[in-house]
Protein backbone atom coordinates (compact mmCIF):
# COMPACT_ATOMS: atom_id res chain seq x y z
CA UNK A 1 0.00 0.00 0.00
CA UNK A 2 1.47 3.79 -1.08
CA UNK A 3 1.97 5.77 1.68
CA UNK A 4 -0.75 8.25 0.52
CA UNK A 5 -3.10 5.85 0.77
CA UNK A 6 -2.77 4.30 3.91
CA UNK A 7 -2.83 8.36 5.04
CA UNK A 8 -6.25 8.75 3.22
CA UNK A 9 -7.93 5.48 3.85
CA UNK A 10 -7.01 6.67 7.87
CA UNK A 11 -8.77 10.28 7.40
CA UNK A 12 -11.69 8.92 5.97
CA UNK A 13 -11.81 5.75 9.14
CA UNK A 14 -10.88 8.95 11.82
CA UNK A 15 -13.23 11.53 9.90
CA UNK A 16 -16.04 8.50 9.80
CA UNK A 17 -15.59 7.97 13.55
CA UNK A 18 -15.84 10.96 14.88
CA UNK A 19 -18.99 11.91 12.91
CA UNK A 20 -20.68 8.84 13.87
CA UNK A 21 -19.60 9.63 17.55
CA UNK A 22 -20.66 13.20 17.63
CA UNK A 23 -23.34 13.78 15.31
CA UNK A 24 -25.85 11.84 17.57
CA UNK A 25 -24.98 15.07 20.01
CA UNK A 26 -26.35 17.49 17.67
CA UNK A 27 -29.27 17.98 18.56
CA UNK A 28 -28.44 18.75 22.44
CA UNK A 29 -25.41 20.92 21.19
CA UNK A 30 -24.37 23.59 18.45
CA UNK A 31 -20.73 22.81 19.21
CA UNK A 32 -20.82 19.30 17.42
CA UNK A 33 -21.07 21.34 13.97
CA UNK A 34 -17.70 23.34 14.62
CA UNK A 35 -15.84 20.31 16.91
CA UNK A 36 -16.54 18.27 13.48
CA UNK A 37 -15.52 21.14 11.59
CA UNK A 38 -12.18 21.83 13.74
CA UNK A 39 -10.90 18.04 12.74
CA UNK A 40 -12.50 17.61 9.03
CA UNK A 41 -9.71 17.62 6.49
CA UNK A 42 -5.77 17.54 7.13
CA UNK A 43 -3.56 14.67 6.45
CA UNK A 44 -4.10 13.56 9.66
CA UNK A 45 -0.40 11.90 10.46
CA UNK A 46 -0.73 12.17 14.07
CA UNK A 47 -3.59 9.82 14.33
CA UNK A 48 -1.67 7.88 11.52
CA UNK A 49 1.36 7.23 13.94
CA UNK A 50 -0.70 5.98 16.69
CA UNK A 51 -2.16 3.57 14.07
CA UNK A 52 0.80 2.62 11.90
CA UNK A 53 3.18 2.29 15.76
CA UNK A 54 -0.16 -0.12 16.90
CA UNK A 55 -0.54 -2.28 13.81
CA UNK A 56 3.51 -2.96 13.98
CA UNK A 57 2.73 -4.31 17.88
CA UNK A 58 -0.33 -6.01 16.50
CA UNK A 59 -3.04 -4.30 17.22
CA UNK A 60 -6.12 -3.83 15.19
CA UNK A 61 -6.91 -1.14 13.38
CA UNK A 62 -10.40 -0.63 14.69
CA UNK A 63 -9.39 -0.62 18.18
CA UNK A 64 -6.80 2.00 17.96
CA UNK A 65 -9.15 4.36 16.12
CA UNK A 66 -10.92 6.16 19.36
CA UNK A 67 -6.97 6.74 20.53
CA UNK A 68 -6.39 7.93 17.05
CA UNK A 69 -9.35 9.84 16.84
CA UNK A 70 -8.23 11.15 20.56
CA UNK A 71 -5.10 12.36 18.88
CA UNK A 72 -6.59 14.24 16.01
CA UNK A 73 -9.26 15.88 18.03
CA UNK A 74 -6.69 17.32 20.28
CA UNK A 75 -4.40 18.54 17.44
CA UNK A 76 -7.12 20.42 16.09
CA UNK A 77 -7.90 21.87 19.42
CA UNK A 78 -3.57 23.40 19.20
CA UNK A 79 -4.65 24.35 15.90
CA UNK A 80 -7.90 26.44 16.93
CA UNK A 81 -6.49 27.76 19.32
CA UNK A 82 -3.17 29.01 17.77
CA UNK A 83 -4.99 30.29 14.98
CA UNK A 84 -6.83 33.06 17.29
CA UNK A 85 -6.40 36.71 16.13
CA UNK A 86 -4.35 37.00 19.36
CA UNK A 87 -1.97 34.52 18.90
CA UNK A 88 -1.24 33.68 15.41
CA UNK A 89 -3.71 35.49 14.05
CA UNK A 90 -4.55 32.65 10.96
CA UNK A 91 -7.80 33.50 8.66
CA UNK A 92 -7.06 30.09 6.40
CA UNK A 93 -6.34 26.14 7.61
CA UNK A 94 -6.62 23.21 5.78
CA UNK A 95 -7.91 24.91 2.74
CA UNK A 96 -11.11 26.72 4.78
CA UNK A 97 -11.43 29.68 6.37
CA UNK A 98 -10.14 29.06 10.05
CA UNK A 99 -12.57 28.45 13.46
CA UNK A 100 -12.36 32.03 14.70
CA UNK A 101 -13.25 33.04 11.43
CA UNK A 102 -16.00 30.63 10.21
CA UNK A 103 -17.91 30.80 14.15
CA UNK A 104 -16.91 33.59 15.54
CA UNK A 105 -13.84 34.28 18.18
CA UNK A 106 -15.96 33.02 21.60
CA UNK A 107 -16.92 29.59 19.66
CA UNK A 108 -13.34 29.28 18.48
CA UNK A 109 -12.14 29.83 22.23
CA UNK A 110 -14.64 27.38 23.45
CA UNK A 111 -14.38 24.79 21.01
CA UNK A 112 -10.71 24.43 21.19
CA UNK A 113 -11.60 23.99 24.66
CA UNK A 114 -14.37 20.87 23.56
CA UNK A 115 -11.67 19.52 21.59
CA UNK A 116 -9.86 19.15 24.19
CA UNK A 117 -11.68 17.39 27.18
CA UNK A 118 -14.04 15.68 24.78
CA UNK A 119 -11.01 14.22 22.96
CA UNK A 120 -9.49 12.99 26.30
CA UNK A 121 -12.88 11.71 26.94
CA UNK A 122 -12.92 9.33 23.89
CA UNK A 123 -10.34 7.86 25.48
CA UNK A 124 -10.51 8.22 29.39
CA UNK A 125 -14.33 7.53 29.30
CA UNK A 126 -14.44 4.76 26.74
CA UNK A 127 -15.77 1.34 28.35
CA UNK A 128 -14.45 -0.64 25.31
CA UNK A 129 -10.89 0.71 25.58
CA UNK A 130 -11.03 0.25 28.86
CA UNK A 131 -12.17 -3.36 28.80
CA UNK A 132 -9.88 -4.46 25.73
CA UNK A 133 -6.69 -2.44 27.05
CA UNK A 134 -7.44 -2.38 31.07
CA UNK A 135 -7.47 0.75 33.14
CA UNK A 136 -3.82 1.22 33.39
CA UNK A 137 -2.84 1.33 30.08
CA UNK A 138 -6.04 3.69 29.32
CA UNK A 139 -4.30 6.39 32.13
CA UNK A 140 -1.02 5.69 30.58
CA UNK A 141 -2.28 6.96 27.32
CA UNK A 142 -4.11 9.80 29.22
CA UNK A 143 -0.82 10.91 30.96
CA UNK A 144 1.34 10.32 27.54
CA UNK A 145 -0.84 12.92 26.19
CA UNK A 146 -0.89 15.47 29.00
CA UNK A 147 2.45 15.32 29.54
CA UNK A 148 3.08 16.46 25.66
CA UNK A 149 0.15 18.93 26.13
CA UNK A 150 1.21 20.45 29.20
CA UNK A 151 3.90 23.32 30.42
CA UNK A 152 6.88 21.26 29.49
CA UNK A 153 5.03 20.34 26.13
CA UNK A 154 2.68 22.03 23.43
CA UNK A 155 2.18 24.71 25.81
CA UNK A 156 4.90 25.65 26.85
CA UNK A 157 6.45 25.14 23.47
CA UNK A 158 3.95 27.87 22.21
CA UNK A 159 4.92 30.65 25.09
CA UNK A 160 8.28 30.25 23.69
CA UNK A 161 7.18 30.27 20.06
CA UNK A 162 5.09 33.70 20.55
CA UNK A 163 8.24 34.87 22.98
CA UNK A 164 10.48 34.05 20.12
CA UNK A 165 9.40 36.50 17.48
CA UNK A 166 10.83 39.47 16.38
CA UNK A 167 14.27 39.08 17.94
CA UNK A 168 17.45 37.42 17.27
CA UNK A 169 17.49 33.65 18.49
CA UNK A 170 20.15 31.23 19.32
CA UNK A 171 19.35 27.41 17.63
CA UNK A 172 19.37 25.79 20.88
CA UNK A 173 16.34 27.82 21.74
CA UNK A 174 14.77 26.94 17.93
CA UNK A 175 15.22 23.59 18.76
CA UNK A 176 13.57 24.06 22.28
CA UNK A 177 10.73 25.63 20.42
CA UNK A 178 10.42 22.26 17.82
CA UNK A 179 10.72 19.96 20.72
CA UNK A 180 7.98 21.55 22.83
CA UNK A 181 6.11 22.93 20.00
CA UNK A 182 6.23 19.72 17.54
CA UNK A 183 8.04 16.68 18.98
CA UNK A 184 5.96 15.98 22.14
CA UNK A 185 2.50 15.66 20.84
CA UNK A 186 4.01 13.68 17.56
CA UNK A 187 5.57 11.71 20.15
CA UNK A 188 2.45 10.81 22.12
CA UNK A 189 0.68 9.99 18.86
CA UNK A 190 3.48 7.02 18.57
CA UNK A 191 3.58 6.29 22.28
CA UNK A 192 -0.04 5.74 22.20
CA UNK A 193 0.24 3.09 20.06
CA UNK A 194 2.96 1.48 21.17
CA UNK A 195 1.38 1.58 24.81
CA UNK A 196 -1.58 -0.16 23.55
CA UNK A 197 0.43 -3.08 22.19
CA UNK A 198 2.24 -3.32 24.75
CA UNK A 199 5.61 -2.69 23.89
CA UNK A 200 8.13 -3.25 25.99
CA UNK A 201 9.78 0.13 27.95
CA UNK A 202 12.96 0.03 26.24
CA UNK A 203 11.53 -0.08 22.84
CA UNK A 204 9.19 2.47 23.94
CA UNK A 205 12.24 5.08 25.09
CA UNK A 206 13.48 4.42 21.20
CA UNK A 207 9.96 5.31 19.77
CA UNK A 208 9.98 8.70 21.91
CA UNK A 209 13.40 9.69 20.68
CA UNK A 210 12.41 8.52 16.99
CA UNK A 211 9.02 10.98 17.45
CA UNK A 212 11.36 13.84 18.89
CA UNK A 213 13.81 13.45 15.95
CA UNK A 214 10.30 13.19 13.40
CA UNK A 215 8.96 16.29 15.26
CA UNK A 216 12.06 18.09 14.45
CA UNK A 217 12.33 17.03 10.54
CA UNK A 218 8.42 18.23 10.68
CA UNK A 219 8.58 20.92 11.86
CA UNK A 220 11.80 22.21 9.76
CA UNK A 221 9.79 21.00 6.43
CA UNK A 222 6.74 23.25 7.79
CA UNK A 223 9.12 26.13 7.75
CA UNK A 224 10.60 25.44 4.53
CA UNK A 225 6.89 25.38 3.17
CA UNK A 226 5.98 28.48 4.98
CA UNK A 227 8.28 30.21 2.69
CA UNK A 228 8.63 28.02 -0.47
CA UNK A 229 4.44 26.69 -1.44
CA UNK A 230 1.81 28.15 -2.42
CA UNK A 231 -1.76 29.13 -0.36
CA UNK A 232 -3.51 26.39 -2.96
CA UNK A 233 -1.33 23.85 -2.06
CA UNK A 234 -0.17 24.73 1.59
CA UNK A 235 -3.95 25.21 2.58
CA UNK A 236 -3.07 27.59 4.85
CA UNK A 237 -1.59 31.33 4.88
CA UNK A 238 2.42 31.09 3.49
CA UNK A 239 5.06 33.35 4.38
CA UNK A 240 3.74 34.26 7.61
CA UNK A 241 7.00 33.17 9.56
CA UNK A 242 8.63 35.82 8.26
CA UNK A 243 6.09 38.97 8.50
CA UNK A 244 5.53 37.62 12.54
CA UNK A 245 9.66 36.97 12.47
CA UNK A 246 8.90 33.49 14.04
CA UNK A 247 11.72 31.82 15.72
CA UNK A 248 12.81 29.00 12.89
CA UNK A 249 15.60 27.20 11.74
CA UNK A 250 14.91 28.88 8.33
CA UNK A 251 15.58 32.09 9.61
CA UNK A 252 18.99 31.13 11.11
CA UNK A 253 20.48 28.76 8.46
CA UNK A 254 18.42 29.68 5.11
CA UNK A 255 16.21 26.76 3.31
CA UNK A 256 19.06 25.14 2.01
CA UNK A 257 21.09 24.27 5.18
CA UNK A 258 17.73 24.01 6.85
CA UNK A 259 17.03 20.82 4.67
CA UNK A 260 20.57 18.99 4.72
CA UNK A 261 20.18 19.23 8.56
CA UNK A 262 16.21 17.85 8.27
CA UNK A 263 17.17 15.22 6.03
CA UNK A 264 20.34 14.21 8.45
CA UNK A 265 17.41 14.72 11.10
CA UNK A 266 15.37 12.16 8.79
CA UNK A 267 18.49 9.81 8.72
CA UNK A 268 19.45 9.58 12.60
CA UNK A 269 15.77 8.95 13.24
CA UNK A 270 15.40 6.00 10.62
CA UNK A 271 18.74 4.07 11.71
CA UNK A 272 16.99 4.58 15.51
CA UNK A 273 13.85 2.82 14.54
CA UNK A 274 15.99 -0.22 12.97
CA UNK A 275 17.59 -0.98 16.57
CA UNK A 276 13.99 -2.42 16.99
CA UNK A 277 14.27 -5.93 16.04
CA UNK A 278 10.83 -5.52 14.83
CA UNK A 279 9.13 -4.01 11.05
CA UNK A 280 7.63 -0.43 11.54
CA UNK A 281 6.67 -0.38 7.63
CA UNK A 282 3.52 2.56 8.08
CA UNK A 283 6.10 4.24 10.34
CA UNK A 284 8.96 4.15 8.11
CA UNK A 285 7.15 5.77 5.14
CA UNK A 286 5.24 8.60 7.20
CA UNK A 287 8.49 9.49 7.78
CA UNK A 288 9.83 9.71 4.18
CA UNK A 289 6.31 11.62 3.89
CA UNK A 290 6.85 13.90 6.02
CA UNK A 291 10.52 14.94 4.78
CA UNK A 292 8.90 14.99 1.00
CA UNK A 293 5.18 16.48 1.25
CA UNK A 294 4.20 19.24 -0.69
CA UNK A 295 1.77 20.67 1.66
CA UNK B 1 -15.14 25.00 63.40
CA UNK B 2 -16.56 27.29 61.49
CA UNK B 3 -16.87 27.21 57.95
CA UNK B 4 -15.26 30.76 57.16
CA UNK B 5 -12.09 29.21 59.33
CA UNK B 6 -12.41 25.71 56.95
CA UNK B 7 -12.44 27.27 53.63
CA UNK B 8 -9.77 29.52 54.51
CA UNK B 9 -7.44 27.07 56.11
CA UNK B 10 -8.64 25.19 52.84
CA UNK B 11 -7.94 27.91 50.46
CA UNK B 12 -4.46 28.25 52.25
CA UNK B 13 -3.49 24.70 52.45
CA UNK B 14 -4.52 24.30 48.37
CA UNK B 15 -2.02 27.16 47.53
CA UNK B 16 0.70 26.48 49.16
CA UNK B 17 0.29 22.57 48.01
CA UNK B 18 -0.09 24.24 44.33
CA UNK B 19 3.22 26.57 44.95
CA UNK B 20 4.96 23.60 46.19
CA UNK B 21 4.24 21.38 43.10
CA UNK B 22 5.08 24.19 40.55
CA UNK B 23 7.51 26.36 41.99
CA UNK B 24 10.56 24.31 41.10
CA UNK B 25 9.33 24.01 37.38
CA UNK B 26 9.11 27.76 37.14
CA UNK B 27 13.07 27.48 36.56
CA UNK B 28 12.02 26.04 32.99
CA UNK B 29 8.87 28.23 32.43
CA UNK B 30 7.27 31.31 32.02
CA UNK B 31 3.61 29.99 32.75
CA UNK B 32 4.18 28.86 36.43
CA UNK B 33 3.57 32.38 37.32
CA UNK B 34 0.79 33.32 35.93
CA UNK B 35 -0.26 29.56 36.90
CA UNK B 36 -0.08 30.18 40.37
CA UNK B 37 -1.75 33.98 39.60
CA UNK B 38 -4.16 32.00 38.29
CA UNK B 39 -5.38 29.80 41.26
CA UNK B 40 -4.16 32.54 43.71
CA UNK B 41 -7.45 34.27 45.92
CA UNK B 42 -11.07 32.97 45.54
CA UNK B 43 -13.12 31.15 47.99
CA UNK B 44 -12.07 27.91 47.01
CA UNK B 45 -15.62 26.19 47.72
CA UNK B 46 -14.88 23.87 44.67
CA UNK B 47 -11.66 22.39 46.28
CA UNK B 48 -13.71 22.79 49.66
CA UNK B 49 -16.53 20.29 48.25
CA UNK B 50 -13.93 18.33 47.28
CA UNK B 51 -12.36 17.98 50.57
CA UNK B 52 -15.47 18.12 52.76
CA UNK B 53 -16.79 15.12 50.76
CA UNK B 54 -13.89 13.42 51.14
CA UNK B 55 -13.83 14.26 55.01
CA UNK B 56 -17.49 12.88 55.56
CA UNK B 57 -16.06 9.09 54.14
CA UNK B 58 -12.92 9.11 56.21
CA UNK B 59 -10.42 9.95 53.80
CA UNK B 60 -7.40 12.16 54.94
CA UNK B 61 -7.51 15.61 53.82
CA UNK B 62 -3.64 15.09 52.95
CA UNK B 63 -4.56 12.76 50.74
CA UNK B 64 -7.49 14.46 49.12
CA UNK B 65 -5.29 18.22 48.73
CA UNK B 66 -3.71 16.68 44.80
CA UNK B 67 -7.48 16.29 44.17
CA UNK B 68 -8.78 19.58 45.15
CA UNK B 69 -5.75 21.49 44.15
CA UNK B 70 -6.35 19.92 40.41
CA UNK B 71 -10.46 20.59 40.75
CA UNK B 72 -9.17 25.05 41.61
CA UNK B 73 -6.70 24.49 38.75
CA UNK B 74 -9.61 23.76 36.17
CA UNK B 75 -12.21 26.23 37.89
CA UNK B 76 -9.34 28.47 37.17
CA UNK B 77 -8.83 27.66 33.23
CA UNK B 78 -12.27 28.28 33.17
CA UNK B 79 -12.33 32.16 34.84
CA UNK B 80 -9.61 32.62 32.42
CA UNK B 81 -10.68 31.90 29.44
CA UNK B 82 -14.28 33.19 30.33
CA UNK B 83 -12.89 36.21 30.99
CA UNK B 84 -11.11 36.95 27.66
CA UNK B 85 -12.14 40.07 25.95
CA UNK B 86 -14.16 37.72 23.01
CA UNK B 87 -16.14 36.59 26.05
CA UNK B 88 -17.40 38.03 28.95
CA UNK B 89 -14.73 40.94 28.60
CA UNK B 90 -14.18 40.80 32.40
CA UNK B 91 -11.13 43.47 33.21
CA UNK B 92 -11.15 42.33 37.10
CA UNK B 93 -11.39 39.21 39.26
CA UNK B 94 -10.41 38.36 42.29
CA UNK B 95 -9.85 41.54 43.38
CA UNK B 96 -6.83 41.99 40.62
CA UNK B 97 -6.87 42.27 36.98
CA UNK B 98 -7.80 39.57 35.70
CA UNK B 99 -5.57 36.99 33.49
CA UNK B 100 -5.65 38.74 30.11
CA UNK B 101 -5.02 42.02 31.79
CA UNK B 102 -2.06 41.31 33.83
CA UNK B 103 -0.95 39.02 31.29
CA UNK B 104 -1.80 39.72 27.88
CA UNK B 105 -4.63 37.80 25.50
CA UNK B 106 -2.21 35.38 24.15
CA UNK B 107 -0.82 33.90 27.87
CA UNK B 108 -4.16 33.98 28.90
CA UNK B 109 -5.56 31.42 26.28
CA UNK B 110 -2.30 29.67 26.67
CA UNK B 111 -2.56 29.82 30.42
CA UNK B 112 -6.08 28.65 30.67
CA UNK B 113 -5.06 25.10 28.50
CA UNK B 114 -2.13 24.82 30.76
CA UNK B 115 -4.43 25.03 34.00
CA UNK B 116 -6.93 22.10 32.49
CA UNK B 117 -3.66 20.34 31.28
CA UNK B 118 -1.68 20.78 34.77
CA UNK B 119 -4.81 20.25 36.49
CA UNK B 120 -5.29 16.72 35.09
CA UNK B 121 -2.17 16.26 35.26
CA UNK B 122 -2.30 16.14 39.30
CA UNK B 123 -4.89 13.49 39.37
CA UNK B 124 -3.80 11.30 36.44
CA UNK B 125 -0.52 11.39 36.43
CA UNK B 126 0.31 11.60 40.53
CA UNK B 127 1.53 8.27 41.11
CA UNK B 128 1.01 8.42 45.05
CA UNK B 129 -2.65 9.10 44.49
CA UNK B 130 -2.32 6.10 42.25
CA UNK B 131 -0.67 4.03 44.66
CA UNK B 132 -3.55 5.27 47.36
CA UNK B 133 -6.74 4.75 45.51
CA UNK B 134 -5.87 2.16 42.50
CA UNK B 135 -5.78 3.14 38.61
CA UNK B 136 -9.85 2.53 38.81
CA UNK B 137 -10.48 5.44 41.05
CA UNK B 138 -8.56 7.99 39.61
CA UNK B 139 -9.45 6.71 35.80
CA UNK B 140 -13.41 7.12 37.50
CA UNK B 141 -12.49 10.86 38.85
CA UNK B 142 -10.62 12.27 35.46
CA UNK B 143 -14.17 11.07 33.96
CA UNK B 144 -16.35 13.10 36.14
CA UNK B 145 -14.31 16.16 35.51
CA UNK B 146 -13.99 15.39 32.21
CA UNK B 147 -17.81 14.66 31.51
CA UNK B 148 -18.60 17.85 33.40
CA UNK B 149 -16.62 19.93 31.75
CA UNK B 150 -16.92 18.91 27.85
CA UNK B 151 -19.53 19.76 25.67
CA UNK B 152 -23.05 18.61 27.94
CA UNK B 153 -20.97 20.31 30.90
CA UNK B 154 -19.32 23.57 31.17
CA UNK B 155 -18.11 24.44 27.95
CA UNK B 156 -21.78 23.26 26.84
CA UNK B 157 -23.07 26.11 29.17
CA UNK B 158 -20.78 28.61 28.15
CA UNK B 159 -21.71 28.37 25.17
CA UNK B 160 -25.93 28.40 25.78
CA UNK B 161 -24.63 31.62 28.36
CA UNK B 162 -23.29 33.54 25.35
CA UNK B 163 -26.11 32.24 23.12
CA UNK B 164 -28.73 33.49 25.68
CA UNK B 165 -27.36 36.84 25.80
CA UNK B 166 -29.65 40.04 24.38
CA UNK B 167 -32.58 37.85 24.16
CA UNK B 168 -35.93 36.92 25.93
CA UNK B 169 -35.08 33.23 27.05
CA UNK B 170 -37.27 30.87 28.77
CA UNK B 171 -37.04 29.61 32.46
CA UNK B 172 -36.47 26.26 31.31
CA UNK B 173 -33.06 27.47 29.32
CA UNK B 174 -31.85 29.62 32.74
CA UNK B 175 -32.23 26.19 34.38
CA UNK B 176 -30.16 24.70 31.74
CA UNK B 177 -27.62 27.18 31.51
CA UNK B 178 -27.20 26.96 35.48
CA UNK B 179 -26.50 23.11 35.23
CA UNK B 180 -24.28 23.14 33.04
CA UNK B 181 -22.24 25.88 33.53
CA UNK B 182 -22.01 25.90 37.20
CA UNK B 183 -24.09 22.54 38.44
CA UNK B 184 -22.14 19.99 36.52
CA UNK B 185 -18.29 21.48 37.55
CA UNK B 186 -19.53 21.59 41.60
CA UNK B 187 -20.98 18.20 41.26
CA UNK B 188 -18.14 17.03 39.98
CA UNK B 189 -15.93 18.47 42.75
CA UNK B 190 -18.20 16.74 45.27
CA UNK B 191 -18.04 13.30 43.49
CA UNK B 192 -14.19 13.29 43.50
CA UNK B 193 -14.05 13.16 46.88
CA UNK B 194 -16.69 10.46 47.22
CA UNK B 195 -15.16 8.42 44.77
CA UNK B 196 -11.79 8.68 46.55
CA UNK B 197 -14.00 7.56 49.77
CA UNK B 198 -15.56 4.44 47.77
CA UNK B 199 -19.24 6.07 48.23
CA UNK B 200 -21.91 3.41 47.12
CA UNK B 201 -23.15 3.79 44.21
CA UNK B 202 -26.26 5.03 45.37
CA UNK B 203 -25.05 7.60 47.77
CA UNK B 204 -22.92 9.03 44.18
CA UNK B 205 -26.38 9.17 42.76
CA UNK B 206 -27.71 11.18 45.85
CA UNK B 207 -24.72 13.24 46.22
CA UNK B 208 -24.94 13.69 42.09
CA UNK B 209 -28.42 15.31 42.77
CA UNK B 210 -27.33 17.23 45.84
CA UNK B 211 -24.45 19.04 43.22
CA UNK B 212 -26.80 19.98 40.84
CA UNK B 213 -28.98 21.80 43.34
CA UNK B 214 -25.97 23.22 45.41
CA UNK B 215 -25.18 24.36 41.53
CA UNK B 216 -28.72 25.94 40.91
CA UNK B 217 -28.33 27.83 44.69
CA UNK B 218 -24.57 28.92 43.75
CA UNK B 219 -25.39 30.52 40.61
CA UNK B 220 -28.87 32.51 41.47
CA UNK B 221 -26.66 34.13 44.02
CA UNK B 222 -24.12 34.74 42.06
CA UNK B 223 -26.79 36.48 39.85
CA UNK B 224 -28.49 38.08 42.93
CA UNK B 225 -24.44 39.42 43.94
CA UNK B 226 -24.04 40.77 40.74
CA UNK B 227 -26.99 43.38 41.02
CA UNK B 228 -26.68 44.00 44.48
CA UNK B 229 -23.02 43.97 45.44
CA UNK B 230 -19.86 46.47 45.11
CA UNK B 231 -16.93 45.85 43.21
CA UNK B 232 -14.64 46.23 46.09
CA UNK B 233 -16.37 43.39 48.08
CA UNK B 234 -17.01 41.23 45.01
CA UNK B 235 -13.43 41.25 43.67
CA UNK B 236 -15.31 41.37 40.50
CA UNK B 237 -16.86 43.64 38.15
CA UNK B 238 -20.86 43.92 39.33
CA UNK B 239 -23.47 44.93 37.15
CA UNK B 240 -22.38 42.93 33.93
CA UNK B 241 -25.44 41.01 33.68
CA UNK B 242 -27.42 43.23 33.12
CA UNK B 243 -24.85 45.55 30.86
CA UNK B 244 -24.08 41.85 28.69
CA UNK B 245 -28.26 40.96 28.90
CA UNK B 246 -27.44 37.83 30.01
CA UNK B 247 -29.86 35.04 31.06
CA UNK B 248 -30.29 34.91 34.52
CA UNK B 249 -33.31 34.11 36.67
CA UNK B 250 -32.93 37.34 38.09
CA UNK B 251 -33.95 38.61 34.87
CA UNK B 252 -36.72 37.10 34.94
CA UNK B 253 -37.87 36.99 38.03
CA UNK B 254 -36.63 39.49 40.11
CA UNK B 255 -34.23 39.47 42.99
CA UNK B 256 -36.77 38.80 45.86
CA UNK B 257 -38.30 35.86 43.74
CA UNK B 258 -35.30 34.44 43.07
CA UNK B 259 -34.10 34.54 46.53
CA UNK B 260 -36.72 32.37 47.30
CA UNK B 261 -36.53 30.13 44.58
CA UNK B 262 -33.07 29.56 45.89
CA UNK B 263 -34.07 29.28 49.46
CA UNK B 264 -36.32 26.06 48.57
CA UNK B 265 -34.08 25.06 45.87
CA UNK B 266 -31.38 24.62 49.37
CA UNK B 267 -34.40 23.25 51.46
CA UNK B 268 -34.62 20.15 49.13
CA UNK B 269 -31.04 20.08 48.71
CA UNK B 270 -30.41 19.78 52.17
CA UNK B 271 -32.98 17.07 52.91
CA UNK B 272 -31.50 15.19 49.90
CA UNK B 273 -28.49 15.28 51.70
CA UNK B 274 -30.23 13.66 55.09
CA UNK B 275 -31.33 10.66 53.21
CA UNK B 276 -27.68 9.53 53.28
CA UNK B 277 -26.77 7.83 56.79
CA UNK B 278 -23.78 9.32 57.11
CA UNK B 279 -23.12 13.14 58.61
CA UNK B 280 -21.85 15.83 56.24
CA UNK B 281 -21.05 18.52 58.85
CA UNK B 282 -18.92 20.66 56.34
CA UNK B 283 -20.56 20.13 53.34
CA UNK B 284 -24.09 20.40 54.55
CA UNK B 285 -22.02 24.54 56.15
CA UNK B 286 -20.84 25.20 52.47
CA UNK B 287 -23.98 24.79 51.62
CA UNK B 288 -24.90 27.50 53.75
CA UNK B 289 -22.59 29.59 52.97
CA UNK B 290 -23.30 29.50 49.49
CA UNK B 291 -26.70 30.98 49.69
CA UNK B 292 -25.75 33.55 52.64
CA UNK B 293 -22.44 34.72 51.17
CA UNK B 294 -22.06 38.68 50.70
CA UNK B 295 -19.48 38.08 47.65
Amino acid sequence: MKIEDFLRENACLIDEYLQHHFSPLSTTSSLVSPILYGVEGGKKIRASLTLATGLSYGVEKKHLLPVAGAIEMIHAFSLVHDDLPCMDNDDFRRGKPSMHRAFGEATAVLVGDALLVEGLRLIAGNEELIKLFGEEKVLDMVNVILKALGIEGMVGGQVLDLEGEGREVREEEVWEIYRKKTGSFLTASILCGAIAGSAPPQEKETLKNFGILLGECFQIKDDILDVTQKKEVLGKTPGKDKIQDKATLVKIKGVEESEKIMKSKWEEAVHLLSSIPRPFPFLLEIARFVIEREY
